[in-house]
């Protein structure tokens, strides 16, 4: 651990004070034509803009310049964790994606279904994409075949097309090593590799990864299509100072998706049950309002604006900012002492896509200078008085707004 | 050394050129009610408005997002040392604080008096917290008590209520490390802890501090309240590049504290004389007249707008940086090539207290862009042509002005 995070950690301290960050996944966008407004700009936010008024505003970058950060790096960066230090490898990601929780001695793994044709030779690495369906039907025997390896349980997962997740649980056999070469050759016309141990610890690990896909093979031998699996990106839990070792804060998350979730369980806030609809406002807000004695900080995720932004649909997004807007008074209605807007990275409907644009943020405490801002908007905010900014400034920043912060030095 | 430090170290050339940096100490401020003006937004400041139309502006953080920064690293700062890189040990920081300068192979240490009862064991870690008449007393005991230990001087200096620092001079006896465990239990209810060496060159330093805390028991053993010590904090002299070394500067400090005087002597300054009344403006405009031909930098250091942020009153940091303002055009009369007004740190009377925000700043040379603004302010620094950075990035700015950095590569 260096930087800023290690600094704070030494400085930080318990009060009382609250501190509330909403995140608006995805919320900043583009215009669709040059010099035109963007979602956030048209979106009609009554309530934004009279905080904004009395609030700061800045852009963050969460990754660097240019970086479009995936939605794992963004929130590191959110939550004070350098995303290129504070490395969560593919394999964690993928577990915490889908909601499956690692622990200490456990390694996850990324797999691909593949076609493997005469001879074990690997004709397409991705098994010709197969649908969800296809998916989780081959995981479904697999899960039949291969429940446990030499008393290691073994948790198959599926994702998407040609990608799964499994899991080895380090169980009472000892802890398991991630250190260990690929199964993947990353090319066709030769045989899947055989994964070699990089240390003692990973020599097991290699061990079950080279039995797993023997009997995967054994077990999906009759299928033309996906008759083989791949492995590339083994990982460990990572190891993070939490939020209470670095912040001393006792935190919440409130998030309908289980990759938020995750994220947020990987820092060890406390992931509080949301009720309603995935993607319920009312539900959050209830929980919020349930928990709001309990914890010092709160974590609050909006997917929606992220996925309109996905779907290029500038129209829906604009909506469910407005959505927001609207659900604003009842989370400033509990006084928050420290209240902040920002999002995880920009994705502009325009795009389609994540992207490298900065993000604005908003940050509402007492102790604010003035802001010429009248909106939360990417053009107020590139004027703002916090500037422009790498997004592990934020926590810093809510900290000691919130009077959390110690002096540093004398 | 790594950093910008260490390029600019590279670069740097003697010129005739002066650069005069005025420290306005604490000078940021904040508004005391939301959308308020703060502290330099309320005063009138014809002077510094008029510089500020032919000057560029904007705000620098001293240490980093969210962290308050003490005097010392925001000094260090100032002066192109990250102060998280550069570091002043508590013992050192203490000796400076009070004027006492450290030569290479002494070691400064940190005390505290202490109520001991039966048996050593400490009642009270800071003795009932005693005035600074008796703790000034107490001192003066010592002093008669333990002028030298093995043949090696011993410095005893008072600090305030509780507060001592001892400095053990290297002398003919060898370099002494500092490198060694605390006498301070940090808790009550038990007997002073025994100091132990963690290196060679800190053993005799240890036999010293043991000597020390037995020899200072004898002394005060019949002072009921008053009878003990504990340290904790041991500093050799840190090891800085001077300013002669990193940026080729002959320069001069002017300041009426301690403290700062200490900072400046640490980084090779020579520190002026200045006559008149200790936080005299008039003297400091003397004494920087007198010497103006003799140095190619000044270090002019302006107290009263922190203790009255400190004090929280508003009104009267008010008046002192009006009174600033009234002194600014005999500054100017002296034409330096690079005039510059900056703060170490914001002290918002509101907070009564040092504060995270950043502070303006402004640089005055004939080689600076146009800049919007008007006045010498948090809110017009916000939006300045300079940007938001990092104290660290100051001093390069002011060589660059002056015209004394050579290029960087061909």
């Amino acid at each position: 651990m260096s930087d800023l995070l290690q600094t704070v950690r030494g400085l930080a301290k318990k009060t009382d004070s609250k501190i509330l960050m909403v995140v608006l996944d995805g919320v900043g966008g583009l215009p669709m034509t040059v010099n035109g407004e963007t979602e956030l700009a048209t979106a009609k936010t009554p309530n934004l803009d009279a905080l904004a008024r009395e609030s700061q505003l800045g852009q963050v970058e969460l990754i660097g310049a240019g970086i479009t950060p995936g939605s794992g790096p963004g929130h590191l960066s959110l939550f004070g964790y350098d995303p290129l230090h504070y490395l969560v490898g593919r394999g964690a990601l993928s577990a915490v994606g889908i909601g499956v929780k690692l622990n200490k001695g456990d390694v996850a793994v990324r797999g691909n279904f593949a076609t493997l044709g005469a001879d074990r030779i690997v004709e397409d690495r991705r098994a010709g994409r197969p649908s969800d369906e296809k998916n989780a039907e081959v995981v479904a025997r697999l899960k039949t075949a291969i429940p446990e390896i030499d008393g290691v349980p073994v948790e198959i997962y599926t994702e998407s097309e040609h990608r799964f997740v499994v899991v080895f649980r380090a169980g009472n056999g000892g802890d398991l090593g991630a250190n260990l070469s690929d199964v993947d050759p990353q090319t066709t016309g030769v045989q899947p590799m055989t994964a070699t141990a990089h240390d003692a610890p990973s020599e097991k690990t290699a061990a079950l990864v080279n039995a797993f896909v023997q009997r995967a093979e054994e077990a999906l031998g009759d299928d033309p299509q996906v008759n083989g699996v791949l492995f590339r990106g083994y990982s460990d839990v990572p190891h993070f100072p939490s939020f209470e070792d670095a912040y001393q804060l006792n935190a919440a998350c409130i998030a309908s998706y289980p990759m938020y979730k995750g994220l947020a369980s990987l820092v060890g806030m406390e992931v509080l049950d949301v009720e309603g609809e995935e993607d319920a406002l009312d539900g959050k807000v209830q929980a919020l309002t349930r928990h709001w004695a309990e914890y010092d900080f709160f974590f609050l995720h909006i997917k929606k604006t992220d996925s309109t932004g996905e779907d290029g649909d500038f129209a829906a997004k604009v909506k469910k900012i407005e959505l927001f807007d609207a659900l604003l008074p009842r989370l400033l209605a509990l006084q928050p002492d420290v209240f902040c807007v920002v999002g995880d990275h920009s994705t502009p409907s325009k795009l389609s896509a994540h992207s490298w644009h900065p993000v604005p943020v908003l940050i509402h405490s007492e102790y604010g200078r003035k802001d010429a801002a009248v909106r939360y908007t990417e053009e107020e905010a590139a004027r703002g008085s916090l500037g422009l900014r790498r997004g592990t400034d934020l926590m810093p920043l809510l900290m000691a707004n919130a009077l959390k912060l110690n002096k540093y030095g004398a």
